[in-house]
């Protein structure tokens, strides 16, 4: 019934980061994940990857990711399970190298979650290092891919061909606490491979990791589109094609919180509100991957409003996870 | 094999109260769960929700309330996934609107256990509100349906038909800690819609919410069943064919925990003892939803005697709430 | 296909030690764990256990205990529910009878872990006086039987037949915290049953059970094999097949937590090292149930090289769990 599945290639393949796999491979996903979307559509089992198992190991809580994950697989026919390390012997000295040999010995993939600034991704990789398994990211630190293959699946379903859009992403002011900076970080490494144009908007002090824009600018200019950054608000929703306004913390400039929320709190006006909106293309779309602080990062009228796409984009996660799990369990 | 399900008209339905429920619906329901408690008894598989998923929301802890609708999930191919708002993000500002269209992107049902008094049945009608999938009570402030669907299919088994049966429902004193109203609510709204008349006792500082006692009234009027309120806790048990003794809080009195434990201690007496017993009929079933505060609420003499039907009480949570799943999801 | 299970007469048989099982009764679990460990290589379906539900009660986290049990009974065609009594009303004061009788309605084993000295193990058989479905322990604080299990079934796979051969059971210094006394009483109580000649060597403040001594030398005394005890550290690697250096705390000396440090820390060279893996015999396996406290009680060099069996160790004990499930439910 899937019978590309084994031609992808990508049995026992990590996924810490969009960037460590090649266009095809990423088309090949999201042809999948469309094929899967339909087929629960119209209620065709999907028993995929029957009674195996996917270890989830949550450091950070969630809910659309842990739901999405193993909802998606059960509806694999697979079991997820749920952990989290104060409830497991890694508080008692247990370290990523056992974890990762003893799991796989036991199931088939592990997810991780593991947004501690500067440990996160090192976590990952080293379990990734020890398994034998495939080692999927749930989130770290540095990157969150699976957010952005939700993203991207959904752009392309309500636009089309993704050659040549504008994507805005821009920072918003949401002071109650310093968020990660993983998902604007992985918006401008993969966007840009698809022919997307970038603009990514913040205050100075909201940089992203300088390696990380440098590699943005390298996939732009391999794909011949462009990755620029701007200080100004408004520049991430001119003529843009998809904005995505979101709140991320100063952490690259400072590692003191207290001096993050003051930071964050100094540019309360960077907020998606209805005039920002129209300064974009009248099909202009607006994504976030939630939970939104609503009235500070955006309004009601917006993340409510017709060019809201923000629950579609919630359900791409379910698709999207279900064909990386497919594709490499 | 169940072609009663698609008639009965359920799929998508929300079950908070089964006072939004007719009686055909609900004797729907009491007929599949034996069908279903019959199947399970003879090893006949029912995957009736093969791959599909419950969320299972608890705000408030339980045994019994979990494990009988996860594993009631499973025994019908299906998987039920255990949430605490605490692990959730929820506790990052996450709104109802958000959680529910969310869940609804990705699974089934959503089942929601909130106690908190003035806010958990508010809670649970705004997710069912915003989701577009069924959303079931495991227990909120006001209404316990599902327990009371496991009383009354007991009833049914031991006793037969329940018209003109009397049920007594009586306060007990057991001062650790403050409970919720919600039983003897559920109990007093549906028992007399099936014909049976049913006697409330409690001291006058534990009455239920005024509403909920005219609902009760008018529902046994309409069924030509009768409803009394009684002070006196012996009124509960004489000539009855079935005891309800179970300690609540007397929350529409005063809120203050304090307060609240005091006046449960002012009534040491109301305890269901031998000699009670003996007051109802000879068959009289004694009936708690566990767990019971053993030596304050009830005597361990009664509690495990032979009148005393908790378990199979408690086994039928597993049955109905079966019966529910399948008919809605 | 798998023909013997029922041959095993196991159904409904509790497992809370090995002295509860006769040795055609273990054999008969090592049979099947093997027969189930090759048809997973091979990728064939072992739905023995389909839309069955195992209760896991973690009285005390752990990592491979859950994860082998929950994948185990997965890959089984079941369902697993993860337990924490702080997620119960055991906190509320549900006693053992109310679990065992409730969960034997729902579903088909309870397993628990429970170390709590002087508390675990007569909660585990207070639970299975009461449940009319197999209890299963997954550690308390006299027995660790699972554990043993797998050690078993990976030194029978490494070195064949086990008669005659040395095993060193030797306390080691971790002085992090004080570990309970269930696997080495579970070790010297079971090797000897089948042939083991077993070597015991702790300093004297870490003796174990005196019952349990006992009965290990009167296993050995049937068995025509031999147990001894001894004050020094080396006694049980010298000539040995087998060695299981491990730390527990002086539990039987003294119930004083900062004693029992005290103690842990006055024998900081009962560490495994090269050195001490050169007295055994070439072949001598390196064994430990991990979590290891590397640096205290084993040199990375010994855990991480060529004689450390300890990834095959803990992959048993998915088979050897497995194999237990599929007997008893």
């Amino acid at each position: 019934m899937y019978p590309d599945i084994d031609a992808a290639g990508l049995k026992g393949r990590d996924f810490l980061s969009t960037q460590d796999w090649s266009i095809d491979e990423l088309n090949a996903l999201f042809s999948l994940a469309s094929r899967l979307k339909a087929d629960r559509r119209e209620g065709v089992p999907t028993r995929l990857l029957e009674d195996k198992t996917l270890y989830m190991i949550f450091f950070d809580s969630s809910t659309r990711t842990r739901n999405s994950f193993e909802t998606g697989i059960t509806q694999l026919g697979g079991h997820g399970i749920f952990l989290s390390p104060d409830r497991m012997q890694i508080s008692h000295g247990e370290n990523a190298r056992d974890t990762a040999n003893v799991l796989s010995r036991y199931g088939e993939a592990i997810a991780i979650r593991h947004c501690a600034h500067g440990e996160g991704n090192a976590y990952l990789s080293e379990v990734a290092a020890h398994a034998s398994i495939p080692v999927l990211s749930m989130q770290c630190d540095v990157y969150h891919p699976c957010q952005i293959l939700a993203d991207y699946l959904t752009i392309r379903e309500k636009l089309g061909d993704t050659k040549g859009l504008k994507l805005g992403v821009a920072w918003t002011s949401a002071p109650n606490y310093v968020r990660p900076i993983s998902v604007p970080q992985s918006l401008i490494l993969m966007m840009p491979r698809f022919g997307i144009d970038v603009t990514l908007a913040y205050p100075p002090e909201f940089r992203l990791q300088p390696e990380i824009e440098e590699q943005a600018r390298a996939n732009a200019a391999a794909a011949g589109a462009t990755f620029e950054v701007s200080h100004r608000f408004e520049d991430a929703f001119e003529d843009a094609d998809v904005v995505v306004p979101k709140s991320w913390g100063p952490l690259i400039h400072t590692q003191d919180h207290d001096e993050g929320i003051r930071l964050i709190e100094s540019y309360p006006d960077w907020r998606c509100d209805a005039e920002r909106m129209r300064l974009g293309k009248d099909h202009m779309l607006y994504m976030h991957p939630l939970p939104a602080d609503r009235g500070r990062e955006v309004t009601d009228e917006v993340i409510d409003g017709p060019q809201s796409v923000v629950y579609d984009e919630a359900e791409n996660r379910l698709h999207v996870q279900k064909a990386l799990m497919a594709l490499t369990m």
